[in-house]
């Protein structure tokens, strides 16, 4: 990866990606990528959370066949980690999503794309990966049909409702900086080059405006209901942290569960998903999968979290480091580093496989042991 | 909100207001404003128990028609908010409570007369919006009843007696300060413009000079009988912080009691409000209502407070801080953030009305699930 | 109280006369005073558990009578404090433990002599207070006698055996400092003006050494039953913290234990006494009085201490920053302060006597309530 | 011990041997030392583990005849402490091990020989004292059988099998300094003075890289019960942090576990030894021995350890530092310093042997008694 003065950087650890990314990224867009919703107590606690989780490896067992394949709602990946859908990538790259779908590939996990993507997901089912299709819940019902239809026919392997942002967060960062879309950057699939997203309004973010204009806080289980009726795509429902919710999706039929608080996003005060997984697991009791995402930073954080209950990661940040720093390469570097750290963390736990992984115990070092 | 020079400042959290204030108040009477006893452990305790509260948000529910309003003994209100009662308040500004008072009536929430207003309560009931009365227990029994008497021919909804303030906290700041009240400053219900609270005296707080020689420090539960007779209005206790006082209370037929150490004012050491509001909850099982104060800041404080057991919370230095940078429109600036912050909480977290707040889990940041 | 420069010092809190104090204190007589053993942990342990005590206060008690006084061991005392046993105090001022002795007489609190008193026990009895007398266990049974029936002489009330310092413990500070006493001060009580105490040596602390030289280590229990038919004092055993040892002294008859781990300053890395205080007060069962030293810097660790089991406190170190600040006077200041605070925290609390204090409840913000 | 301009340096705990060290060792090895993997989170859960235990001393105990000597497995000791088996050990002194082991056996301790040891074991053997051999398991079977015999012959009391090192951790100030083996350090027990270690490669780990070539990562338990059969020196087993490992362990005849996270320098995210030793404790149940290593750094760590249930320490870092600083000397001080610090923990904790020790109470600073 080579820094600003075009001068390879040693990429030992995603943040040795991070640094190199802020320093090719204008502040307002780092603002708005790596910041969270009010006084960022919920961004911290995701990383407090993961920093907390201590994992007892295990030992005497030949790891020289280790694997960290598995199957995530029918797609074999390489390692359980999916990146995170993200709005409007091509903020810091020409060739966003694209350039990080093809490094997706590559590494062999799925890709989400946003329903904000600012490349078609027609373009990245074209790169040949697999794809998974993130949907806000529309105003318009005929556009999220339609979208619904786009995605399955471009061969989309799995629908993931976000239910977390019934509005957005109060993200203190973009409002003071009055986060506005450059021109070139739009939701393609939501038609025309110009929204509100793109209108400048003092001490506002547009893009918080556009995303209140258009979504609907309605949205209950009974959508969910007759989202589920409309697709042939498993659903995954992205957002939960209360155990009752997670008993009652499951319930309900979903495929797969993101716990989350989007990153520290949405409600600040909102619990860090790793907080709450262990309860989650046990409500859910096996019947669908069960997805964290929030501050996963390296492979200890993935061996960690399937520790505590998850099936897999979702990786978020990271994903857009990679894609400012050095484009599809940039990506390339941050999953192949992550699949490094994450075999390596396997094997140093005495794990040969994802079963073994979610099998080790956990101490947080918050509450030790007695 | 203007700042000292006249330019506008960005108000997107209650930290703002408080910037702009310190910056138009002299130094002792922003100590006397923002001071806690002894060390201050108390003071920061009650952040710190604000700070270890996470929610969990509920989804799927249609959040369109969210409200924040209820019901608080009786009076209809926007949100569950009620201003604390902070004596002096024409220290920070000329119009003082009657500001303050009006912009509570703009949002639609109690306003509470300190017994020690600096405006009387006439003048503050003829501004319109809901009153409550708060009282210090007297040395002068003839004089707490003729303000029983006012509070009530005023038209104030509720009486609240404040029972933490046997003697003034030693307040540290105000001792070192010399703290004195400016002359046109008085309590005005309590008679004469010159009082020991007007006269300086070298390494002593005037204002607690004051109180010692007013407060009757014998105030028992037999005066809570005596004056519940002696009143129609709905009878509030304020600084409850032992569960077994909580019950006795809530058995005395009082509506309500505010879980309180005031601010960190009185003993330091005493512990958070927001940290046995659940013991109290329990002890009080519905018998009355429950209040919070100590350290809300913003409307995720108030969505914490409540899932934690609270029915409202009081907000006190924020109120004078929207006084102090910028009179009535400070305060409507305060009490309008403070209510889209929590309707944005609401949302987010998946309430449509302040029941579905109180129902939300919390997790306790320092006693993490297992 | 003056400051170097004769100037007026706001003495507010006991860290006041602290900085006075080192302002004319040398810095190995310092570092002898204030320093612990080892990295200091169970120094630190002492302030962090009495930071991490947050106690509940009653209301509507009528708190116009309240009182501090309490008996201990049959002596009536002013508030639950008892000066603890520190050796050399002709180290900081000239008249050393006379005037310390005077002032606590003043305070009505007793004085507990150290057996390496730089003033005898004759003397300070002529001062005319409540007189404790601390003993260590001597190499040589006869001084020890000697010493028991001249404290008994000399009318003090109680005896108060040492048990955590079968050898010094290693105090880095004056070990770097070859701390050595200077010839004008000595263990009065044990003879001669000269001492291995007195004798410098390079990268040693002379004290320890004498220390090693006298002290016997082979103290046991059959040693502590041998003491009690020599006396008529009740008996105190000073430094325990396993509840085990609590139950067993209280079962072999003695009046009071001290719950301490010596200020910090034996084993390095033993808990701090207010943290097993609880413990303590449940082996015990009442059968015999509970003292707590280690760390009390203001009435409100007083109230702390006392919530959590204690019967009274031993105040170490805050006695000799008085004695270096200003002599008999400093003293006096230190203790009126200590009670002015402590009346004041029991008025806060709403406890009238001492039995209210005990029965407060406590949060441990380590700990917190669910 | 002299400092580089070689002026005295005064040595009062281990921290003044490791500022002696690093002065005089190269900046590459000294991080090779110290480091730890990943972001070294486990390194420093190792202090924070063993910061948080506070024990409660025993009183009135008889301590003059106060012993630190034990047996580990049939060899006598002078105190529960081994030195850590570490490779490459001229690294930071001319004679390496044969200075190191030497001072053990002054100390009376056992010596564990490195397998990556840079002296031979005939001569370390030579030198008299107490050895321990550790194994790693080679790809090469026949050279592990060889090593084996091999360390018989040399008369070794215990043979250590390294069971957390499948693979080197990623260690990655190694891998940002290059860091490689100086021609004059090798692996003497493997032949050749040129080995991979000694290859430099631009960003990575020589000497990681020349683990992964020989290191076995197959090592299952059926090697386990193999090697059992190979020796007649009792096995000890390094790397255990699960309980359930450390049962099975126990059920297949180990002579002892040492419960390690390998210094914080294998699987970063892997607790801290201290803080699983009770669970280990209890799920051995006496059928083997148990030592722990990782960030003792002093007598109050080692009483600590075994009060939580350790039998015996192994003492890492520190042995290096004591080379480093001043050679065979330097280590005699690390050695004679620590048993100085753990005699005197033991007798101002009234333990008269390690039995006692062994059931000294101990309170979590974490998890405060109630
Ligand atoms: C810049 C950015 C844009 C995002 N856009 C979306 C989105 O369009 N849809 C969605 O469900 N989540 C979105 N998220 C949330 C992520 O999917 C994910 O929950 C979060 O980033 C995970 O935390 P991490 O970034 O700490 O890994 C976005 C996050 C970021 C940082
Ligand atoms: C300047 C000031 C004056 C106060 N005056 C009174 C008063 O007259 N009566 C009363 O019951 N409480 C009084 N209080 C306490 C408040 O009612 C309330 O308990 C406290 O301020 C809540 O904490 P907060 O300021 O952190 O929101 C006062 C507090 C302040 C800061
Ligand atoms: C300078 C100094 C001298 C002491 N001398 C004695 C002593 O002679 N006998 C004794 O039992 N304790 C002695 N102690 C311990 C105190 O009695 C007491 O346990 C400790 O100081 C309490 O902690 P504090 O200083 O934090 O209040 C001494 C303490 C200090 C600071
Ligand atoms: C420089 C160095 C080399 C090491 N080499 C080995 C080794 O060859 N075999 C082994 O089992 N452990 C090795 N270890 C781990 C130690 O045996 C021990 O587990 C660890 O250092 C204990 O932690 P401490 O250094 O904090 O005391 C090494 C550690 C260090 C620091």
């Amino acid at each position: 990866m080579p820094d600003p003065d075009g001068q390879a950087v040693e990429v030992l650890s995603l943040a040795d990606v991070a640094a190199a990314a802020k320093a090719v990224t204008s502040a307002a867009v780092w603002d708005f990528i790596e910041g969270g919703s009010g006084v960022e107590r919920s961004l911290r606690a995701n990383r407090a959370g993961l920093d907390a989780v201590y994992v007892l490896p295990r030992i005497l067992r030949d790891v020289s066949r280790q694997s960290a394949a598995g199957v995530l709602l029918g797609s074999p990946v390489s390692m359980p980690v999916v990146t995170a859908p993200m709005a409007y990538q091509r903020l810091v790259n020409a060739e966003g999503e694209l350039a990080a779908a093809r490094a997706a590939k590559v590494a062999d996990v799925p890709f989400t794309v946003s329903m904000l993507s600012s490349v078609s997901v027609e373009e990245l089912a074209a790169a040949g990966g697999t794809l998974w299709f993130q949907l806000y819940w529309l105003r318009d019902r005929a556009v999220t049909l339609e979208l619904l239809e786009r995605a399955e026919a471009a061969g989309c392997q799995a629908l993931m409702l976000t239910v977390d942002v019934p509005r957005m967060g109060r993200r203190l960062r973009d409002v003071r900086n009055g986060f506005t879309l450059p021109p070139g950057v739009t939701a393609v699939h939501l038609g025309g080059p110009e929204t509100s997203a793109h209108r400048w309004q003092s001490g506002a973010s547009a893009v918080a405006a556009h995303t209140q204009q258009i979504f609907d806080p309605t949205l209950s289980w009974s959508d969910l209901g007759w989202l589920r009726e409309r697709t042939t795509m498993p659903l995954i429902v992205k957002g939960v942290l209360d155990p009752n919710d997670a008993a009652r999706a499951a319930g309900a039929g979903v495929a797969g569960l993101v716990v989350s608080n989007h990153g520290g996003r949405q409600l600040d005060g909102s619990a860090a998903g790793i907080d709450v997984l262990p309860k989650i697991r046990e409500a859910v009791d096996g019947r669908c999968q069960v997805y964290l995402d929030g501050g996963i930073r390296g492979g200890g954080d993935v061996l960690g979290a399937l520790a505590r209950g998850a099936d897999a990661v979702l990786l978020g940040r990271p994903i857009l480091w990679g894609l400012a720093a050095a484009g599809e390469r940039g990506v390339n570097d941050v999953l192949s580093l992550l699949r490094e750290e994450f075999d390596h963390a396997m094997i140093l736990a005495g794990c040969r496989d994802l079963a073994d992984v979610r099998q080790l115990q956990v101490v947080d070092s918050r509450a030790p042991m007695r």
